[in-house]
């Protein structure tokens, strides 16, 4: 099999940075399959990366790399680190963007030593890159550095449970659409309120009218507020951080 | 030859759906040529991704799959569908997208089935890439589901000839340089008329000056409006479904 | 090993013209590795896509055909031409982007025929494209065309020596984080003077307090103006061209 590397950075790409990566993986080995994640995140957006980390890290082949560059500490104290777990592993800096695969059991985590050579504004070519490629190259992650063993950024918006019953969770993401995507988990429906409204939550937008609201569970699982044919954030005001109750029950 | 599947969505990348769709297709054969197209297509913009599919789908080998996801119907009744034709493959929903291939002769059309665990809102995953890759392994299409025989959405705007011997058309596409697309044919030449200008046909802007308007024919035959180093339709304020009529002559 | 085949425009990916290109590519080789640097360079820079080609052109392997179509005179008289250096090869428009190559020593440059049937304004699919898949094959350059002896577009903006010992340089592209790029190289050091302010150079952001700016030497090697979390061009005014002076000393 030839080995996979994905790549998400907050770079763009006019500016050549990722061309460089890009050069860096296939210098090490011309046969490595690069996969374009994204690199449009909006600049140091971490939430929105860890997000993105969340839906595609376990669904590519074990032994897949996946490099993971939104890095407003380079050149920081900040760790570089290598993460193995369920079979894949992940690349790159100690901001919580890696808190998907951080969070899941059996995961293993070693610290990148940072050559005196790197640049100290692109780790991505000088550290990331070059650790990814040898770990494509089926090298173990413990040859890599030692055991990361300072206190890891896990980043996870929990919702809490209110005294009268509900579930309180926010919006932690909107996308491209104008979905708001909410830290809700709701496997057995119920209603949502959302800026003074309530939804009930349906599996999808095809019973609402044009125009209206609706609340539904997403393709990850996590309640989304969306609009039939429009943008939920937009027409309701919604953004990061935004409150939402999740009640049992229907309307 | 390893398998090739090109990808166009309205999707772009950062939220991780596009990524969420290559992790389906490598999963299934990690040997797989997986073509960026585009992600950046207007969210639901059915028109544009139609006239880009016409541009690309012929250009590739014999054998390549292309799955088109600009899907504003997802999770409404709208069908599933894949498209043989002319030695390739095309996946997509029945929103007209695929009419390129759809309206070239000898073509064969097949339902996808939607398999109850796939999400309402993403069959971009769950429906469409698990189709491509089935494809793209060798099987044949009619393994895929049963032939479409519903009325099929075939989008095409049709010039018409006007009393007075002109053809009447109109814009269907504004490029990123501003060129304005038609969906004229003009292969013996003639004059345009378009906002109360009238542009003799060229060949190229080469011979124009500086701010000059200049109708010609672009790389896939259709006439289009353009302006040397300079934004034809914000010059002309020219958008989608803008009339222009072709006539025979010169100026 | 498999043909590499790097691509830069600014084409964007929308309208399906980078598309176009892939098709011929693959069509030519199905094998080709095909690796997207950048398509929303802004239409026509020619100065930004140079800088990006000069990051990236060395970073990739001995072999590698590096396709760069930024053509604001396509159809006019300017030459198509392949560049050899330093093992790889470089594929476009005469019109200064391929410069960091063609500055380079043992240069060798070839003049591509234009066919007949190429589209006037889509060379990139009919030229250049077809040009970069024959030497993807191995072919040699020089039986792409002729040497191409006319004056070549050279550009490098050069910094100079001021009457008082300083070095006067200027701004020559403005990054996604808003970073500004200087054509000014500071190997020992140094303070520079940019729009009234002096900074002394500094290896990273890490010293710098939140908002603060700093002068430092960019992954390239370059001095660049950035502000630490935060956004230099916009801060401080500066565009392309803005004048940079770099004088030896510390504050």
């Amino acid at each position: 099999m030839r080995p996979i590397v994905t790549l998400l950075t907050d770079f763009g790409t006019a500016d050549g940075y990722v061309a460089e990566m890009k050069g860096v993986l296939l210098s090490a080995n011309a046969d490595t399959t690069i996969v374009d994640v994204a690199h449009d995140v909006e600049p140091q957006d971490i939430e929105g990366a860890r997000l993105a980390v969340a839906r595609y890290w376990r669904r590519y082949p074990p032994g897949t790399v996946h490099l993971v560059v939104v890095d407003p500490g380079v050149g920081t104290e900040r760790a570089a680190i290598a993460v193995e777990s369920d079979g894949r592993v992940l690349v790159g800096p100690d901001s919580g963007v890696l808190s998907p695969a951080l969070l899941a059991a059996g995961t293993r985590v070693v610290r990148l030593p940072i050559p005196r050579s790197a640049s100290p504004t692109f780790h991505g070519r000088d550290v990331f890159a070059p650790a990814a490629a040898h770990l494509a190259a089926g090298n173990p992650l413990a040859s890599l550095g030692p055991e990361h063993v300072s206190p890891i950024v896990r980043r996870t918006p929990e919702p809490h449970r209110l005294a009268d019953g509900g579930i309180a969770g926010e919006v932690i993401h909107v996308d491209r659409f104008g979905n708001a995507v909410t830290n809700l988990l709701a496997p057995h429906g119920g209603v949502v309120e959302v800026q003074g409204r309530t939804l009930e939550l349906t599996r999808t937008y095809a019973d609402a009218r044009e125009g209206d609201y609706v609340a539904l569970i997403g393709s990850s699982g996590l309640v989304e507020i969306a609009r039939r044919n429009g943008d939920a954030a937009k027409g309701l005001g919604l953004h990061r951080g935004a409150p939402v109750v999740l009640r049992q029950g229907s309307l």
